[in-house]
């Protein structure tokens, strides 16, 4: 299977989304979009770095490299549309291989009506994948992490800490409850596309999704708003069988652990509701954790407020990337 | 310098296209186009297979890679706007490199008035640089590879070969002519995307960028658009000095040498002198190299003719990258 070979294995038969022009087969793809705005983003996953073999089926890998990326879309009240996918591909790699990767993308890809538009296949030592995302939104309707106010509810989706959780189990082998779950919650995480674009009926809300951690994320919200931001550490929202790892792991993958790929947010209170219902509505686990205050002394610090009421600074650090 | 220092060296305080709405700084860039098509290509490079530091300097080296993505929206006759980066380093690259590197693809940028409104920077151990570009189109205005036709005109902008001659000077000091010349078509080749946003006044162009040499690119219009090409081999347009090469360097640079990131295209006879217009509006030299025949037998073929009229099937060899 040559280069040429390859690109007619994972070049889409069709498209589905009704804004394509051209997809792939000629220098560049051609859309059309008048209506909406245009959101991309860029992601690039390195073997070893941000993904290994030894835990990840090749399918887990792709799924997982637009994952990250369908979450940045959503992070901004996005719905995906298209996907570019540039390969670095090493003589260790073989084509079945490098095909399960592109399937695994296609499944999720699959589930959002996204096509494959673009990408390019090079050689070289390490498989680097680099995905760039495009997608829509309504007019103003950009969800930015810069919006936080004075009074806000800060709230998160779903449970934290259960990838980095997966990412043990499958480097620690044992018995685990719910052992599945949490694998699964590694290598093939749910996304809140859905959730996210129906936040355009809110009025404001701050929005950053986890990637690198909440504690990481909070900060960024912090900072772009120039707010301070109150968690509670026991609101923090964690999977029923989170308790059997230790009390130290469940403290530094909640707080710390990546790729839960999440949403961190805050709206104002009297759009909780409207929030609320939205989360019904999509089936999304919501939990307030904490408030965020206007912030006099120019600091924008997160501040971790534990059972007995003792607070302080939350460290801005973050997910520092491991194989996983 | 960490990593948020390094996005805040590379960051644009300001934004030249009017149709942005966020930059850089969240999950992702917005903008807004109602009136043109949006047209996008991914395209990687990999360092010691597309490029070495011992012929390139570091911004040489971000200038090319964004040289290449622009000349594919010129393919497509696309006008460049945006330009997301992602980059892998390795620990032997100084931060001060790859300010360097990001320098070179800012200057080139700055010629086309584009903004740079997204990327990613993670560790590894090649240098990696991806690169998405996003251009706009007039409505049925972008230019494919597959429009060619019957009795159609070939062409090709400027002259063929002078990137493969420079990679060889630099790789083999000595005296030449014309040295400055050469070295500077292989580390800072110029863009055709002026002389491509004005095909827009033809009402059909075949159209492809010269990258992977001009025997390679032809095929793929032939194919494309189910003709076949005859090109005279003493028509391929020259530097003045190409002839201080070898007779077997000429032939071979001229037809496969990569990276010039000139135009091939077709064009009917009607509208050769509308092509000649607009090639002199631009500055652009335009010279024809042979014509199209629609292809009955299916085969798609490019022929090669020679000074003694007799012709042979070029071969579809493209471009093999070495580190340049």
């Amino acid at each position: 299977m040559d280069e040429f070979e390859f690109i007619d294995a994972i070049k889409q038969n069709s498209y589905k989304q009704p804004s394509i022009i051209k997809g792939v087969g000629d220098d560049a793809a051609v859309f059309r979009q008048t209506t909406r705005d245009i959101v991309t983003a860029i992601d690039t996953f390195v073997e070893d770095v941000h993904f290994s073999r030894s835990t990840m089926h090749p399918s887990h890998i792709g799924y997982r490299a637009l994952a990250a990326n369908i979450s940045d879309l959503s992070a901004m009240g996005a719905v995906p549309a298209f996907y570019l996918v540039s390969i670095v591909i090493p003589g260790s790699w073989s084509n079945e291989e490098l095909t399960e990767v592109y399937q695994g993308m296609a499944e999720l890809a699959a589930d959002y009506r996204m096509d494959l538009i673009g990408g390019d296949t090079v050689s070289g030592n390490e498989l680097t994948i680099s995905i760039t995302v495009v997608g829509y939104v309504n007019r103003e309707k950009a969800r930015y992490r810069s919006t936080a106010e004075n009074n806000d509810i800060v709230f998160v989706t779903g449970t934290l800490g259960d990838s980095a959780a997966g990412f043990h189990i499958l480097n620690n082998p044992g018995d685990y409850k719910d052992k599945m779950f949490y694998q699964r919650r590694h290598r093939t995480p749910d996304m809140r596309a859905d959730f996210a674009s129906k936040l355009e009926r809110l009025s404001r809300v701050a929005l950053n999704d986890i990637s690198d951690g909440i504690a990481s994320e909070a900060h960024e919200i912090a900072e772009a708003s120039r707010v301070s931001l109150t968690i509670y550490e026991d609101k923090l929202p964690v999977s029923p069988n989170f308790y059997q790892f230790s009390t130290e792991q469940q403290h530094n993958w909640k707080l710390y652990g990546g790729e839960d790929f999440e949403l961190v947010g805050t709206v104002a209170k009297n759009e909780w509701e409207t929030l609320k219902a939205i989360a019904a509505e999509t089936n999304t686990p919501i939990t307030p954790i904490g408030y965020a205050k206007s912030d006099n002394d120019g600091k924008y610090r997160v501040w971790l407020r534990a059972r007995d009421n003792r607070t302080q600074p939350l460290q801005k650090k973050g997910y520092t990337h491991r194989s996983g």
